[in-house]
């Protein structure tokens, strides 16, 4: 069994190189099914270079646009959204963020200022993350949404569905998302700035330490209105056990499986107006940038 | 890790049927790839109706095609053409035929005249199945090979290759395939009689009870020429260790593991004209008619 589990890496490895296929132009419904049953992702840089989005979006215009709406906003204490984080005595659990909701504005102003106060407290700022996947550009965000396409057609027509969801996610520098998988296909387009996304192969599961944790979330120490610097201590929510990857694709010697070591991550840096596919069941770390 | 893997299986046959799609017609390349995608198989009923092969080949028209051209044929105890056997010790291995040339003619009276002589004898005949998987049409087989269509186009387009290798098969109600897994797609087409096939998904794997066995092969115990109540003895090939599935899906109890309760095997039966999606990697296995 284990050698027969390594062989399959090995092989997989031997007939798919290392890296993010680097497509032209948009591809067709069946050459975008032979990325999904391949399980491959695939880049088109500046495939959403004539958004409205990607032409229009910059703070000023969100500002104008979204001004004091709630949005809900994700708080971390050191940007590691749903995190694997060990307790003092040594059990792991998974931290899910504080959720709480802010005037928009507030919460763009709070991201944009990172840099300026990092340095000058005995605890780092607090991080703050838009990122919720309840299809929030048509609910939150339904101002910004006549700036993006509706449909991806390519995808639309090749997996004969409509978008379950469309999901804007506004971070900085700090945010880091744990690896993780998601059981959706998955198109992405970098309006701006640049995020870093690190992909295992469904195939390189046995790479990543799965584990059976309990779920937890971050919350604020005291009850009064959140300060940058305050504390957030972790809240067990549930006796729920959640399937959670414990290994980092970045600290390959720590919490390694026998399996660890046969990983060959792919790598790829998106930028303003890139398109990625990313299959469903990969496992992905994304730091955003 | 346990819990996962039944999980994982219990979820896909939450998601799929435990039947085989019927299609109409041909699937487009689109349409077969979203069928590659899911490792889905499906059936074309009459689909190659139409063919020179299936409105052609009987006995009479074969024996003048391919009169004494030697073909290869595999010669099994019980029709148990790559079968685990267990022996005296309680040891499995895996065994393979005993293969040798024949003319077309010969092995053609032998398998038609299956029946005839089967309780007249203490050992039961042995059986034959021509059954190689070298591209015979385009090489021992090519005579015929201008009444099948030289091409899958859907299959062609979709994968963006030609076939590897396209073979013919011949056997009778005694011939079966033990259950295994080939890394190719695969397009089946039944021209004459039956076949049944039992398939499980990829995802079903951990049902199947894998092994690492010795490889053997059948050979005559005497060097005289081949009889049919003749005895064939088990030969180690190699010290090689092959992986083989061990679980029969109609012995479910028997070699089982701990998520062989687990699989939901599905049945299909090709008949004249009929043609078979076998996705890679699918586990299979199939008894002739």
């Amino acid at each position: 069994m284990e050698h027969a589990i390594a062989a399959a890496i090995e092989s997989y490895h031997e007939l798919n190189a290392a890296v993010v296929d680097e497509l032209k132009e948009d591809p067709s419904p069946l050459e975008f099914m032979r990325y999904v049953a391949r399980n491959r992702p695939f880049v088109v840089r500046r495939a959403a270079a004539e958004w409205d989005a990607v032409k229009k979006w910059d703070a000023v215009y969100l500002r104008q646009v979204m001004g004091n709406s709630p949005v809900n906003v994700a708080v971390t204490p050191l940007g590691n959204a749903d995190a694997v984080v060990e307790q003092e005595n040594g059990i792991l659990i998974f931290v899910e963020p504080y959720e709480r909701s802010e005037p928009f504005v507030d919460f763009l102003d709070y991201v944009q200022q990172e840099g300026e106060h990092s340095l000058s407290h005995e605890r780092p700022r607090l991080v703050k993350y838009a990122q919720t996947q309840n299809d929030n550009l048509r609910e939150e965000y339904q101002e910004l949404f006549a700036d993006v396409l509706k449909d991806i057609p390519f995808a639309r027509i090749a997996l004969e569905k409509e978008a379950d969801a469309i999901n804007m996610w506004i971070g900085n520098e700090r945010s880091v998302t744990a690896l993780h998988k998601d059981n959706y296909e998955n198109i992405y387009i970098q309006v701006r700035g640049e995020k870093h996304f690190v992909l295992l192969s469904p195939m390189e599961m046995p790479c990543v330490n799965e584990q059976a944790l309990c779920e937890a979330h971050y919350r604020p120490s005291k009850s009064h209105e959140l300060r940058p610097h305050d504390e957030l201590v972790i809240q067990c929510s549930t006796d729920e056990l959640l399937p959670v990857p414990t290994w980092d694709p970045d600290n390959r010697d720590f919490r390694a499986t026998r399996y660890s070591h046969l990983a060959r991550p792919l790598r790829v840096t998106l930028k303003k107006g890139d398109m990625l596919y990313l299959p469903a069941m990969s496992v992905l770390r994304n730091p955003d940038i």
